[in-house]
C-alpha cells in the first residue's frame, strides 16, 4: 500500500495538493515498498480517476481494519469444518449454513468494493475475482441442494467445502502464497515428464518382480501371497520408494535366496535415491528461476513507477529536468506525513548533494529507498532511576553492582546455574528437596531480570529486535504467574490440574534455550532460522490450503469408518477399531485407531502423518480395507502433491536461504544509497551497535551487554542518524532485491511496463553463463 | 599422465631431441590433462633429474599394468574379508595371511618405486605415503600378534582389517575418492555446530518428554513402559529425526490426550525438517565451494604448465617471443606420437592464423586444449554390402527396404511390438500359446537388428556412443543365447534351470526400456543421468570405503550372535534367531534373522537398509538386546556418517549437475578455440550429426537414424574436421573449466605456483556478489 499510496500522492500532487492521505505506517525494507507497488500494478487498484470520492473509496478499500475483517471472515469459512459433520464441536446445519453465507456476503462485498475502485476492464480480466465469484456461487448452489435434500432426509456430499481455501489463496492479501502457487504450476510441466518415466521405471521393475518372485510361492510375514498381482507389487513399490516398507518388502525374497537382495538394492539406488533426487533438483531449479523472475520483475516496477513520478514533477533547470526542493519535501511530506523536519533535512542532505535546491531525476529514483532506510537520533536516554534519584543511582555501591552485572563473569555464572537448572529437572522432582529448587532457580532468574534492568535503561533493553530479551523476560514472568497459580490450587483444593502442570514443566524447560545466546555460532544459526521464520509462516499457509483440500475429501470419504476406543477398553470391538474388516492387519495390530478422518483436527494429524511418510502404506492399507482399494489412490495423491512437491519446495527454500546467508558472511553488499550515507558520514552500522562498540543504551542494541568503553563514544556521537540495516536481519527477499538493483545502471530507464509484466523465468538466464552462478 | 607426460616432454626437447616417449592415449577431454597436470605437481612425481634411466622408471612407473597390477593387489586385499572369519567362504588363517602378507610386499614395492621417482623432500611431505607405510606396519604387527595368539589358541580381534581401505584411498590413482574425501573433511567444523545445536534441540526436547509423559503411566504397543528413561526417549526422538519411527513413537501419548500430538508436531517440524533441510544446505554449500575451488586450481595449473614450457621453448622474433613452427611441429609430435599429418596440418592453421611461420604466445597456451579436440575424418563409408554386390544392394527392392528401415513408421511399428510384448510378459506364461509368442517376440527384434545393419553401415551403427544400439543388440543376443540354451537343457533333462530362467525373464523386461529411446524428453533426462554415470561411481568407491569399515567393526562386534535358520523351520529357535535373548523382540517378530553379521556380504546388505533408514532403530534395538545397550552407539554414528554426510553430499552432487544441464540447456558455452574452429569453417557440431541432420553413416551419430537429406550434404562434406564436443556430452567438471578458463584473460598469467596450491575454498567468494549467483 505503501507504494501505491505514494503513486497516488504524486498524481494528487497537482490538482489537490492541499489534501493528505491517511496516516501511511512506516514500511520497513524495500521490499514491501516494491511488492506494494508491483500489487498495485498488478491489480491496478490505483485509483484513475482522481474525484475526491473515489480516493476515499480507494483508501477505504486498503484501510487495516477492512483487512483485519476479510481475514476474520476467511477464518471463520475454514473453521466451519471444526462444526460441520464429522465435527469435532457438532452445530446443527442451520447455524453453520447460516454462518457460511454471512461469510459468503462479506466476501462478495469485499469484491464489489474491489471493483468500484478499479477500471472495469481490468476488473473482469482479473482471474482472482472471476474464481472468487464463482466459488461463492457453487457454494450456494450446494449449499441449497444440501439443504433441500437435507429437509427430506436423504444425506448428500457437502463438495463445495473442498473449495473454501480458493478465497485465502486469491485475496490480494495472500501475495506470498499465490507467489508459491505460481511457482508450482511452472514446476509442474518439468516434473511432470520426470514423473512419466520414474512410474515407467517402477512399472518396469513390477514386471520384473511379478517374474522372479510371483511363482515362488513366498510369503510374507503376515502369511500373506508375496508379489503375486502386478498392481499390488507396483504400490509395494511406490512405497519402497519412499522407503516406508524397507526393509520388511525385501525380507521374503532375501530370506529365500541371497541374490535377490541385489534387485531390491538396484531398485533403491535407481528410484529412491536418484529419481527423488532428481525431483528435489527440478522442483530447485525452478524455485530458483522463479524467485530470480519475480524479483527482477519488482525492481523494474518499482523504477518504473518512480519515472512515471519524475515525469509528472519534473520541471527544466538549465540543461536537465530536475524536481524542485519544495516540491520534493511536499511529496515526501504527503507519503509520510509524520516525518520530523531534521529527518527531511537529513534525507535532502542525501538526495541533494550540491545543496543546488534541486534534486535531480537519478536522486529521485532513490526517494522510495531513502525514505525506508530507518533514522535513528542518537541522544544518550538516562537511565530513569538516575534521572529520579541521581544521588543512590551513582553511588559507590550501585555502581560496582552495574560494573559487575556488565562483566562477562555474571553471563558465565547464569550460564552455569542453567546448567545446574537442567540437572534439576532432569531429576526426580518427587522429591521435596528438589522442588523447593525449583523456587530457588525461579528467584535467581527473577534477581537477573531486574538486576539487568537496574543496569541498562529499560526502554533498550526491551528495544524491538532483542528477540532474546524478550523471550527471557516473558518465559520467566509466565513461568511465576502459573506456579503460583498452580500452588494456590493446589494448596486450596489438594488438587493438580494437568493443563497447569503441563505448562509449568514446558515454561521450566524452555528456559534452558537461553544457553544458545551464550555460544557465537548458535547464536548465528538460530539468527538465520529466525529470519527464515516469516516465509516459513507462507508455507504455512500452503499447507493450510492443501492440507483443508484433502481433509475435507477425506472426512467425506472415510468419517465414521475407523472408531477410537479409550486405550483401556480391550474388547474385541475396540482391538479392530469398530471395524470388523481391520481384523488382524497391521493398521489394528499398532493400534492407530485414533488415526481417522472423523473430525477436522484428527484429520489434520493423520495427514501430518502422511507427510513425515512413515507406515504411510499402513494408514493407506487399513482405509483401503475399511472402503476399498482404490482408496490408496488418495493417499498417494497425497503423498506425490505433498511430499514430491511441496515439501521439495520447502527444502528449496531453505537451501537458498542459507547459500544467501553464507554468500553474505564472506562478502560486502551494499547499495548505492548505503555507500552515500557512509561518505556523507550519517550512518550507522547496525552491527557495530549491536556488538556493543557503541553506547550500549540506544534502543537499537541485540546482545552482548559487556560494553565498557560505551562512555567516551557516547558523548562523541549525538544527533540523527541513518541506520544501516544489518545483513543479519534483512530478509531473504530484500537482499536479493539490492543485488539486483545494485546491477542497474542508474540511467537505465528498464524495459516497457508490458514487457516487465511478461517477464518469464526462461529469460533469466544469460547467454553465457560465467563460472560463478553455474557452480 | 598426458600432462605429466607433456611437461617433461617439453623439457627433454633441447637436451634430447631425439628420444620418443612412449606411446600417450588420445585423451578425452580437457579435465584429465589438468588432473594429470595437477596431480604431477602434487606428487612432484615429474622426473627433476634428467638421466635416461630416471625417466624410463618414471615411465615405468606410470605404465598402465603397474596400475592395473595395483589395483588388482587392493582388490584382492579388500576381498580378503569373504575369507577370514567370519567368512562367506572360509578359508584357513595361514592361507589369508600369506596373501595379505603379498598384498603389502605389492603396496611397498610400489611405495619404494614412487620414492625412486620423486624427489626425497616431496615423497617425505606427502602424507598419503605416511599413511601406506603406517598402515603397512599396524597391519604387520596385528598379523603377528594374531598369529601367535592364535597359534596358543587365544582368540583376538583383527582389528587391522578395518584400516584395508588406506591403501584404495591413498593412491595416486583414487584421486576423486580423495576430493571426495577432502570436501568432507571440509564439511566438518560447520556440520558440527549445526549438529551440537540440534543435539541440544534433541534433548530439550527429551527433558520435556520426560517431564509431560514419564508419569502418566502410559505403555506402548508391547506393553512397555513409555518415555520414562532419558537416555531411551533420546534415543527414541533421534530416531524420530529420521522419521523411523513415526508415528508409533506418537501414539500412546496422542492416545492419551489429543493436545500431546502438538509437541510431536513442533518436533518434526523443527528437527525433521528444519535441521536436516540445514545439514543439506551446508553440506551443499561446502561441496560447491570445493568444486569451484578444485576447477579454478586446475585450470590454473593447466596455464602455469604451458607458460612453463614456452619459456623453455620461445625465440624470439621481431617484437615479440614466439615458438617456431618446426619446434611447435616437434612438440606436437613427441606429445601425440600417432598423430596424423594432415591432423598436425589444421591444428597448425588454427595456431598459426596469419601462416607467419611461428606460433605465438596466446595460441601456443592452447596447444593441450587443442589436441584434446577429436577430428574426425568426413569421408563417405560404403556399406559392406553395397561394395561386395552393389548391384543387389541397389536394387530397386533393397532401396525400398532401406527407405522403409529409415521411415519413422518402421520405429513405430517396434514400438507398438513393443507394447504387446510387455502385456505378454504381464500374462502367465504357462498358458503355451504365450510362451510361443515369446519366440516370435524374439524374432521380431532379431529381425529388426539385420534390417537395421543392412540399412546403416555395421561401423557407424555400433559406434562409440551408440549406446542404445549396442544395449539393444547386447539384450538380444544374450536372450537368443540364454533362451535357447534354457531350452536345450530343459527337453534334455527335463529341468527348469533357476538361475537361467531368472536371467531369460530378467532381459526379455530389460528390453521394454527401448520405448524410452523413442521419448524426446525421457531421452535428455536418461542421457543426463547417463553423463552422471561415472561420478556416481566415485561415490560407489566411497560408499565402499565406509561399508568396509563399518562392516569390519560389525563383523567384530555382532558376528554369531544373531543366526538364520530356514524360512520353513518354525522351531522356537529358529523364530529367535537362535538367541534367547531376542525372544518377543520386534526384530524377531519381523523375521530379520537373516540382517545379520555373519560374513561381509550379510554385513553390505544391513547397512544397505541401515542407509535406508526405515526400521533401523529395530536392527539396532535386535543387536543392542543380544549384546549390549551400548551397541546402538554403533549404529547411531553409522547414521550420522552416511546419511547426514555421505548420502548429502550424494543428493548435492546429483542437484549440481542437473543445474548445470539446465543452465547449459539455455545458453551457449564456447571455449576461445570453439569459436575461432567455427570461423575457419573447420568444424562440426556434435549436435548436428546427432539429430540425423547431416550424413547418416558417420561413426560418430548418436540416435534417430531417420535421415533422408542426408545424402546432399553427404556430398558437400569430405575431409578433416574438428569435432566439437556436444554439450550433452561433456562431463560436469569439464564443462565447468571450461566456463572458468573463459573467464580468464588470455594474457593472464595467473597467481604463482605456490598461491595456486594453497587456493582456500573461502577465497572464491567475490567481495560484491552478483544477483545471478546468489539466487
Amino acid at each position: 500500500m505503501p507504494g501505491a499510496g505514494r503513486a497516488a500522492g504524486v498524481r494528487r500532487l497537482r490538482p489537490q495538493p492541499s489534501e493528505e492521505p491517511p496516516a501511511q505506517e512506516e514500511d520497513q525494507d524495500l521490499l514491501l515498498a516494491g511488492a506494494y507497488v508491483s500489487d498495485a500494478q498488478y491489480n491496478r487498484n490505483v485509483p484513475f480517476e482522481t474525484s475526491p470520492q473515489a480516493i476515499r473509496l480507494y483508501y477505504f478499500y486498503n484501510h487495516w481494519t477492512m483487512q483485519v475483517a476479510i481475514y476474520f471472515f476467511i477464518c471463520v469459512d475454514l473453521s466451519l469444518a471444526l462444526f460441520e459433520e464429522p465435527a469435532l464441536f457438532p452445530l446443527p446445519f442451520l447455524a453453520t449454513s447460516i454462518a457460511e453465507v454471512l461469510c459468503l456476503t462479506a466476501f462478495f462485498g469485499r469484491l464489489v468494493h474491489f471493483a468500484k475502485v478499479t477500471p472495469q476492464m481490468v476488473f473482469w480480466k482479473d482471474t482472482k475475482n472471476i474464481c472468487i465469484m464463482v466459488t461463492i456461487v457453487l457454494t450456494l448452489i450446494d449449499l441449497i441442494i444440501y439443504g433441500s435434500l437435507e429437509a427430506v432426509n436423504i444425506h448428500s456430499v457437502r463438495w463445495s467445502r473442498a473449495l473454501r481455501p480458493v478465497f485465502l489463496i486469491n485475496f490480494p492479501e495472500s501475495r506470498q502464497i499465490r507467489r508459491t502457487f505460481r511457482s508450482i504450476r511452472n514446476t509442474l510441466p518439468d516434473i511432470l515428464y520426470v514423473f512419466l518415466l520414474f512410474m515407467f521405471s517402477v512399472l518396469i521393475f513390477s514386471l520384473m518382480a511379478l517374474k522372479l518372485f510371483g511363482d515362488r510361492g513366498l510369503q510374507t510375514v503376515e502369511g500373506l501371497p508375496y508379489f503375486t498381482n502386478i498392481l499390488e507389487i507396483a504400490f509395494e513399490l511406490y512405497v519402497l520408494v519412499t522407503t516406508a516398507n524397507s526393509p520388511d518388502v525385501m525380507m521374503p525374497a532375501y530370506n529365500f535366496n541371497w541374490w535377490y537382495s541385489l534387485y531390491f538394492i538396484t531398485y533403491i539406488i535407481i528410484n529412491t535415491y536418484i529419481f527423488m533426487s532428481v525431483f528435489l533438483a527440478v522442483v530447485y531449479n525452478n524455485y530458483r528461476k522463479h524467485l530470480k523472475n519475480e524479483i527482477r520483475k519488482l525492481a523494474y516496477l518499482k523504477r518504473h513507477k518512480m519515472i512515471e513520478a519524475f515525469n509528472i514533477l519534473k520541471v527544466k533547470v538549465g540543461t536537465e529536468f530536475v524536481v524542485t526542493e519544495a516540491q520534493w519535501k511536499r511529496l515526501a511530506r504527503i507519503v509520510m506525513p509524520h516525518i520530523s523536519s531534521p529527518h527531511l533535512e537529513l534525507l535532502l542532505r542525501i538526495s541533494d548533494e550540491g545543496q543546488k535546491g534541486h534534486v535531480d531525476k537519478m536522486n529521485f529514483l532513490r526517494l522510495a529507498d531513502l525514505l525506508n532506510i530507518q533514522v535513528v537520533t542518537i541522544n544518550i536516554k538516562r537511565h530513569p532511576l538516575e534521572e529520579w534519584m541521581p544521588r543512590v543511582y551513582q553511588s559507590s555501591a550501585s555502581l560496582l553492582v552495574q560494573r559487575m552485572v556488565r562483566h562477562r563473569i555474571f553471563v558465565w555464572v547464569y550460564d552455569v546455574i542453567i546448567l545446574i537448572n537442567a540437572i534439576f529437572i532432569a531429576l526426580d522432582e518427587k522429591n521435596p528437596f528438589i522442588s523447593y529448587a525449583e523456587w530457588l532457580f525461579l528467584s535467581l532468574y527473577i534477581i537477573e531480570i531486574l538486576l539487568k534492568l537496574y543496569t541498562y535503561e529499560p526502554r533498550a533493553y526491551f528495544g524491538k529486535k532483542q528477540f532474546w530479551n524478550w523471550f527471557d523476560t516473558l518465559i520467566i514472568i509466565a513461568a511465576l504467574v502459573v506456579t503460583v497459580a498452580n500452588t494456590t490450587i493446589q494448596s486450596a483444593r489438594k488438587y493438580n490440574s494437568q493443563q497447569i502442570l503441563d505448562i509449568v514443566l514446558i515454561l521450566r524447560i524452555l528456559r534452558l534455550l537461553r544457553i544458545i545466546v551464550s555460544i557465537q555460532r548458535f547464536r548465528l544459526i538460530v539468527t538465520t532460522l529466525i529470519n527464515i521464520g516469516p516465509t516459513i509462516l507462507t508455507f504455512g499457509g500452503l499447507v493450510l490450503v492443501v492440507y483443508y483440500v484433502f481433509a475435507i475429501i477425506g472426512m467425506e470419504a472415510f468419517h465414521g469408518k475407523v472408531r477410537f476406543f479409550d486405550p483401556n477398553f480391550t474388547t474385541p470391538d475396540a482391538l479392530v477399531c469398530g471395524n470388523p474388516a481391520l481384523k488382524d492387519s497391521a493398521f489394528a495390530r499398532d493400534r492407530y485407531c485414533k488415526n481417522n478422518f472423523n473430525d477436522l483436527a484428527s484429520s489434520f494429524i493423520v495427514l501430518m502423518e502422511l507427510t513425515v511418510v512413515n507406515q504411510w502404506h499402513i494408514l493407506a492399507g487399513g482405509f483401503a480395507l475399511v472402503t476399498h482399494q482404490a482408496a490408496k489412490l488418495y493417499f498417494i495423491s497425497f503423498h506425490v502433491v505433498v511430499v514430491i512437491l511441496i515439501v521439495n519446495i520447502f527444502i528449496a527454500f531453505i537451501l537458498e536461504a542459507f547459500f544467501v546467508a553464507y554468500s553474505l558472511e564472506k562478502s560486502e553488499v551494499e547499495t548505492a544509497i548505503e555507500k552515500k550515507i557512509q561518505e556523507l558520514g550519517v550512518g550507522i552500522q547496525e552491527e557495530e551497535m549491536q556488538d556493543g562498540k557503541l553506547v550500549d543504551n540506544m534502543d537499537t542494541k541485540d546482545s552482548g551487554f559487556s560494553g565498557d568503553d560505551g562512555d567516551d563514544k557516547r558523548k562523541a556521537l549525538k544527533g540523527l542518524y541513518f541506520r544501516i540495516a544489518s545483513k543479519k536481519y534483512r530478509t531473504m527477499d530484500a537482499l536479493l532485491q539490492q543485488m539486483f538493483e545494485s546491477e542497474i545502471a542508474p540511467e537505465d530507464e528498464g524495459p516497457s511496463l508490458d514487457e516487465i509484466l511478461n517477464f518469464s523465468p526462461g529469460d533469466i538466464y544469460p547467454k553465457n553463463p560465467n563460472f560463478e552462478n553455474s557452480a
